[in-house]
């Protein structure tokens, strides 16, 4: 299915298939953290990334919302629609984490209601900076309409996924989307969905069971990420 | 007309009047720059940015911005409305230059065609973070009506303030606006409009009339805000 090497990410590696408009990706074990300046491996985080990703993507498309998905073909590769990356990292944010807390000065925890949507230009150059909308269209990332429909749709997946890790105990935090055009247009939801691009907490106890772990070394990364991908499994 | 020392800022010290919704602002010479990591003097910098605002002040008055200027009493001081300050600071941009250039990789002097509005979160302690209109919501800074009407204001703001500097051969790079409440919830504008808070470049020869000359020791400090002084003096 795999035929020519088309990118390598942090994350994952893309290849071009025989069919001109779709990649497959392969999901790495490799893990960064604090744009990059930590780097590490997190063992079979890609199968977990990989499993959970497809999980979610099926569950997001079950209800309406239009992904790149189309089947899981091994326990790290996925199949996708080929898309044009839109610039722009959609970040969602349920409660204070992270870099928020700092930047507006936020205690850990706050709840948002209703949940925050942001924006960050994707340019590891520049580190990623927040952006405006006006920023959108002055950098030529998006049109108007686009930045509406991104917006539209990350509440949408907000609202899907936010009742999935309910119902398995975990709390979503917030989470990075990513969104590309294919050849005719048409905006489809990217990349992946995972431990990797969400923060999620156990209801009960608190407990971390993102990348977090890996970020501030608080031991036990694989058994998290093994944790979420047998609470989302249950799912399946 | 002065009575209880109210607030001392970086360029500006607030006394109560007997009235208890004016106020005087007394016009120092203190110059800060980065962030307030930077200090110094400009000799008379107080006497040009209470004319140069007065006269600005004016001028918006008289195509319908409403202001909190009431008077100039004084070659230092000017009468104003007492306003409850909104924490955001509003930046218009014409041209590219100063802190956007370095964020989003853009050349100095570029143009932005229409111009652009930013919101920054006038916090010390935080470094007066750029926000996005979700986090003026959530930060209670504003209501959703306020913040459009601040962007309409900042525009209109810049239109009238375009063309009076165009008069006198200089290119209104970029400013920033803050506004405030009256105690009955008017919206006006505040703060200062002078050399410290606008990037002003001549026309002709590209030469910097503006506090970047002390930021980035330029040298004829002075001499520039004379010459804004006296070009703006033109139209008074």
């Amino acid at each position: 299915m795999k035929k020519d090497f088309l990118y390598e990410g942090k994350a994952k590696i893309l290849y071009q298939t025989e069919q001109p408009d779709r990649v497959v990706a392969y999901f790495k074990d490799d893990a960064t953290g604090f744009d990059g300046t930590k780097r590490g491996k997190i063992v079979d985080k890609g199968v977990v990334n990989a499993s959970v990703s497809a999980a979610l993507f099926k569950t997001l498309e079950g209800h309406g919302i239009a992904t790149h998905f189309i089947e899981r073909i091994s326990d790290r590769e996925l199949l996708f629609e080929k898309l044009d990356i839109i610039l722009v990292e959609v970040i969602v944010r349920n409660v204070a984490a992270g870099s928020i807390c700092k930047r507006l000065g936020l205690e850990r925890g706050q709840k948002f209601e209703p949940p925050l949507v942001e924006f960050f230009y994707k340019n590891d150059e520049l580190h990623d900076p927040l952006i405006r909308d006006d920023h959108v269209l002055l950098l030529g990332l998006a049109t108007k309409n686009e930045i509406e429909h991104l917006k539209k749709q990350a509440l949408k997946v907000n609202h899907v996924l936010c009742e999935v890790f309910d119902k398995v105990g975990i709390t979503l935090v917030d989470f990075k989307l990513e969104f590309g055009r294919t050849k005719d247009g048409t905006v489809l939801l990217g990349d992946e969905i995972c431990p990797d691009t969400c923060r999620l907490w156990d209801k009960e106890s608190g407990k971390v069971l993102d990348k977090d772990r890996f970020r501030f070394d608080m031991g036990e990364v694989e058994s998290a990420y093994q944790e979420v991908l047998q609470r989302i499994g249950v799912l399946g």
